[in-house]
């Protein structure tokens, strides 16, 4: 049963002719028809490449969208903190790759304790350090934690600096009883979001190499079917298609955002996945010519990428522009357009993950009908 | 008795000699002596200038640091959104003064089921509809509501563009039982921030002149000892000064942050507040030379500021930068400097009040000890 509280004062709304537009606001909206496109497209891709999905819900920190996944065929999920990882084992979602090291001590007690309780759990190391510690705490506490060797392709976040460091992590893991080897992880964030196509396939074809002479080594030293795991949203058409990942990271292709939507997807040549995630905000202030003042400003939106979009409920060309921590500025194209006091408007996201972790409900439409509110489970779950 | 798990993983360590070191991260980390100084400062400034306090929530979002400055003196405090007026009530703060225009029936209804809760309720106006709507309200509950008129000051974000706008509204306000008229507010947050300190004050002096006009009417007309209240951080000095003010809404200096720090402290040839909010990192990768990778990214620092400042735990003059949603990189200033694997940093934030908003506890340290924990009681209460 859900916790009306919890899910804020739209609950009263579900199944109300009309009731997106009616949202006390602001509210993250999540449009189902393009939402279970978007999902249904990513996952007739994956099945037409012979090509695993394992989304990322970084993206969008919901059990239930995670469910939707594997549901639609992903053979697990990838989770960016062992938070949200917790929060995903806790809602029985198998299959989740934590795809950043986990070092300290206490987060690594907090890591064994989940894997026992976890079905397909895997963790990404780096560095002989923390293989070590997480050897060493799986030992202790006689379980067997499956791990995988995180790469840098480039990004120079995390992973390995070079082939020999992956083998040598790699063989300390085969040598252990307390720990299984799962396959190899190189994630490309930096060449996701290059505009120019061409050039993005020859950057990310040219960085994923060495994951493709690791996975054969590991081929080699017996490793079952070792996983070869990345991509994003960017790069997973090139990427199933060089044929050195097995599976993909997907996260943004279920919402979309201005920036992958505008450059990313548009370089493509056509767009395969469609905007699903906005911000509905209302007037709050109708006092001057040539603006209205709504009430979602950077406390709803991430301010790292673009500016949010405005979709619907505004005169024809008006635009958004941040007014502090509560408040937006809707600026008309036209001298003569006008937005009543208390008007509700739409904006498409400008950077999906960070504006989703501002939010904690999902206020799922279909058409003008509020159909389902969703929790955003992990929401701060660093 | 506090809830351990919404307090997070670091309840363990509260009294642990050496706790700060040690939090499991990212957390956000309140220096409780640089915070009882700034609460302290800001109260005896007020009381040396005879001016009242009503200090924003918007900022800290906390029921907790809302008490200690009733405690320190203040009259009351100032809200951004119905939820943080509701969650600040429910902790049993008086007082609370809404500072934007509350305008969707919904949020009406809600608004006047609190009042009939709250103790000294009031909430800002700047539109002839949404004061009826208001009064309409509160005639058919059969409560009586204090509403305050806002005037814009030149942000041109809420309030009525012209003292004689004001006039009317307070008119209708005083013709009405069901309203209370409290008094004019304006708040001029495009000047907070000018960097150079006496055309600060030229501007402010200039922006509060309608306010003073309006209140003298008001009390021309029998209201009784009007509030007139703004003012921000970076003007609340001036406005106390100029006297046209008898409240200030003062919000970001309990904690300060990187932008109000370096620029708009400094401009007045001191600091008066001392930087008390940081979060603190781990270091999670550490496999090249010149920078480390932390766990802390734009899912933890607000992006429309300035860069986090590292403050503590690493080499000197090392500096942060985003390295996407959960990770940032600390760069080192010197080619030998090291920084070991689960080392654990701290940077000053860049922007306090939404920063802020991306977490849900305040870790309060005493020195190197962990003493409490906090919770942020509305963050996310749009």
């Amino acid at each position: 049963m859900p916790n009306t509280v919890a899910l804020g004062p739209n609950a009263g709304l579900i199944g109300v002719a009309g009731g997106r537009a009616r949202l006390v606001t602001p509210a993250l909206v999540l449009d189902l028809e393009a939402f279970e496109h978007n999902i249904a497209a990513m996952a007739a891709f994956a099945r037409e490449k012979a090509v695993g999905l394992r989304p990322h819900v970084k993206t969008h920190k919901s059990v239930e969208i995670a469910r939707r996944q594997i549901a639609a065929g992903a053979r697990g999920v990838s989770a960016a903190t062992l938070g949200e990882a917790a929060v995903m084992v806790e809602g029985g979602i198998p299959g989740v790759l934590i795809t950043s090291p986990v070092v300290p001590a206490a987060k690594i007690d907090a890591l064994i304790a989940l894997n026992r309780r976890a079905s397909g759990l895997m963790v990404v190391v780096d560095h002989p350090d923390n293989l070590t510690a997480l050897e060493t705490a799986a030992r202790h506490a006689g379980t067997r934690l499956c791990v995988v060797i995180d790469v840098d392709v480039g990004l120079k976040r995390t992973g390995v600096d070079s082939v020999q460091s992956a083998l040598a992590l790699a063989k300390t893991a085969l040598a252990s009883d307390a720990l299984a080897l799962g396959g190899v992880q190189g994630y490309a964030g930096h060449l996701q979001h290059v505009i120019d196509y061409a050039e993005r396939k020859r950057l990310s074809n040219e960085a994923l190499r060495p994951l493709a002479v690791l996975a054969d080594q590991l081929r080699a030293w017996g490793v079952k079917d070792p996983i070869v795991s990345g991509a994003g949203t960017g790069t997973f058409d090139i990427d199933a298609e060089a044929g050195v990942l097995n599976e993909l990271q997907v996260g943004s292709y279920v919402f979309m955002d201005v920036q992958y939507h505008d450059d990313v997807e548009a370089a493509r040549g056509g767009w395969r996945f469609k905007p699903s995630l906005f911000v509905a905000a209302s007037v709050v202030s109708a006092n001057h010519a040539g603006h209205v003042t709504i009430d979602a400003g950077l406390k709803c939106f991430a301010t790292d990428g673009p500016l949010p979009r405005v979709t619907c409920g505004a005169p024809p060309g008006a635009s958004y522009a941040f007014m502090g921590d509560e408040h937006g500025k809707l600026v008309f194209a036209n001298a003569s357009d006008r937005l009543a006091l208390g008007a509700v408007v739409e904006c498409f996201v400008p950077h999906c993950d960070p504006s989703v972790n501002l939010h904690d409900v999902y206020h799922c439409v279909r058409g003008d009908t509020l159909v389902d509110l969703w929790p955003i489970d992990a929401r701060g779950r660093h």
